[in-house]
């Protein structure tokens, strides 16, 4: 199969991440037999150094004439603490989901069973838990009209969601539903917001299409409590841009660490794989960082953009083998692992590498 | 002390776990010799069932006529799924809060020993943990103008702050900081929304008056994942209206449930005292709700309100008894509980009462 790939390796750890999936997709295409080409573009915080722009006219045109977008994260302490900076990374990778179109975001969260004892939750609650996350990224309270008021004394941001941006995200969710449990969960605040009404009308709506599916609503208050109480409850889930920003970070924990979450952003047009976590300036520089996001990531651009299922295999199982050998980067360490398991970006990259 | 108590217990199980609370402020008057005088007011559900309003003229002037208010909850099931119900229980419990001026809500979150094992989160990583959020009640997308365009097929929500509101909440949050470790943590979404850079760039400015108190912020979707990640890197918290709401109800799970969680809604006039639950539809009327949240609550209103620590304390150390006795109500039983130590919610509330 021939394609071409943009990587987008965006800011902190993401440049240090994003080296390790692009080298994965590399070996895949050589067993596989695919002729993958592939180009880089800047975005975030080292593009506003490079060009002033956090998402430069040329990257942008690089994504749209791309097959698939290998993306690592934006974002920069410096930008953190000043409230009246004009231009921030963030603004990159919004405009970008905007500009393309990326108006599902999906975010699997599975524990590979080695990792059962990395979490902070216990292992019998965690068993067996496998959610399908559908966040709806090009709505909410990200896009809508923002500014001040009152001499700067007051700011506001406004929520807000159309019935259509509701039902195609609702779609997506309940199709993949019925590929699964036939179970979906709405979240949102209905009994406080509008447009979580307006969010539970049309979700409502569309499922009497799928009258297979076994629709829940929760308030996502209510929702962040049972994730962690009960986290096999959880199925497929869909909600909106701000809450599923919130429960999917949160639902990290779930899978031991935000280091091991790959997510699909998808839409109208090229689709986008970036590992769940930031830019992580804690952490940056140092080479410690999990690479396996961003391999997770490269296997969902096979499997979602590409339809290259043991393609997209070979990578889950590469890492699969990695944990079975007892290899760990920090983050996923256990007080039983031993210190000369955890190893850093490059050799676990190696590790993982070895096993495709 | 002479002081006027309104009991308001809404809906649901709020009807039945403020009965033991209540109790527990009759005891405590007779045992330390107090004069509390009791009424009663409806607000929800109950309250449309009788006169059409969520928080009828009637319930709001003897709210305002009282020392402080023990409140159960609001919330039918009725409402949920009909996004177009006019009146709503919640309605009355946010015209409450903005009418009494509650601006700040504390949620303190300490886990019972005793209930080390009740949490789906391991021993290891709750023990010692020990939370004070204060949770900005009376702004944000709760209160911002909010509606319907576009013939209905688009809604919104404003999302709103005002510097004096986001002043005043960090205030008493730092003063708590001062009492406690001197650590704050404030989360927000400054990354993104202009209501969280106004919000970070206040806290930032009152932090000048606290240079003892050391400063973090943590975006929402972040301290989400911490909380769970490390809770006992957290002291005290404060934050908006809905991200204080998402991430008071996950921090439940580290208290072990809902059932034992109480809070503290203050500023202008009279307090509330509330479980952090809700009405609980579910289990309303089984009589197997755990009353424990309302008897902390009770004892939140005796030390805050009435600055009565002593009295305050019996109520705490009267559950404290109750679970080291090992009586359990079924949320907070774990698979070594005996079923015979499983009670309801009049014979746990029995217990309670019989250790003041
Ligand atoms: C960096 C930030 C703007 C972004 C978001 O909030 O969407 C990130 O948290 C994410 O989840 O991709
Ligand atoms: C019932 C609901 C409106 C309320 C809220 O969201 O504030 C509740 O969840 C709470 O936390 O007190």
């Amino acid at each position: 199969m021939k394609k071409h790939i943009l990587v987008v390796p965006g800011d902190g750890i993401g440049q240090e991440v994003t080296v390790v999936g692009k080298k994965a997709l590399e070996k895949i295409a050589a067993k596989f037999g695919h002729d993958f080409t592939y180009d880089e573009a800047l975005m975030g915080h080292v593009a506003i150094e490079a060009t002033g722009d956090p998402l430069p006219a040329e990257s942008l045109e690089k994504m749209r004439a791309s097959d698939a977008i290998l993306f690592g994260a934006v974002g920069h302490a410096k930008y953190d603490n000043d409230p009246h900076a004009k231009v921030r990374p963030e603004q990159g990778l919004l405009k970008m989901r905007k500009e393309l179109g990326l108006f599902a975001n999906l975010r699997p969260i599975k524990l590979f069973d080695e990792l059962l004892g990395a979490s902070s939750i216990k292992p019998e609650i965690l068993k067996g838990a496998d959610i399908l996350f559908f966040r709806e990224l090009t709505g909410d309270v990200y896009f809508g009209e923002r500014g001040r008021l009152n001499e700067g004394k007051t700011a506001y941001d406004t929520m807000i969601y159309s019935k259509y941006e509701v039902e195609r995200i609702a779609r997506k969710a309940f199709d993949a539903a019925m590929t699964r449990g036939k179970k979906l969960m709405s979240v949102d605040k209905a009994n406080v917001l509008e447009s979580s009404r307006l969010w539970r009308e049309t979700v409502l709506e569309v499922a009497q299409d799928y009258p297979e599916v076994e629709l829940e609503h929760q308030f996502i208050d209510a929702a962040a409590m049972l994730l962690i109480k009960d986290p096999k409850r959880f199925d497929v889930v869909v909600t909106g841009n701000i809450f599923g920003d919130i429960l999917t970070d949160e639902a990290s924990q779930i899978a031991g660490s935000m280091g091991m979450l790959a997510s699909a952003s998808v839409g109208e047009s090229t689709g986008v794989y970036e590992p769940i976590h930031g830019s992580g300036h804690d952490i940056a520089g140092k080479g410690v960082a999990n690479p396996m996001a961003s391999v997770l990531s490269a296997a969902l651009l096979l499997g979602i953009s590409f339809g290259l299922k043991a393609e997209s295999e070979a990578l889950i199982n590469a890492i699969d083998g990695v944990l079975k050998a007892g290899w760990r980067t920090r983050d996923i360490a256990d007080k039983t692992t031993p210190a000369d398991k955890i190893l850093g970006t490059d050799a676990i990259g190696k590790e993982i590498l070895d096993r495709i």
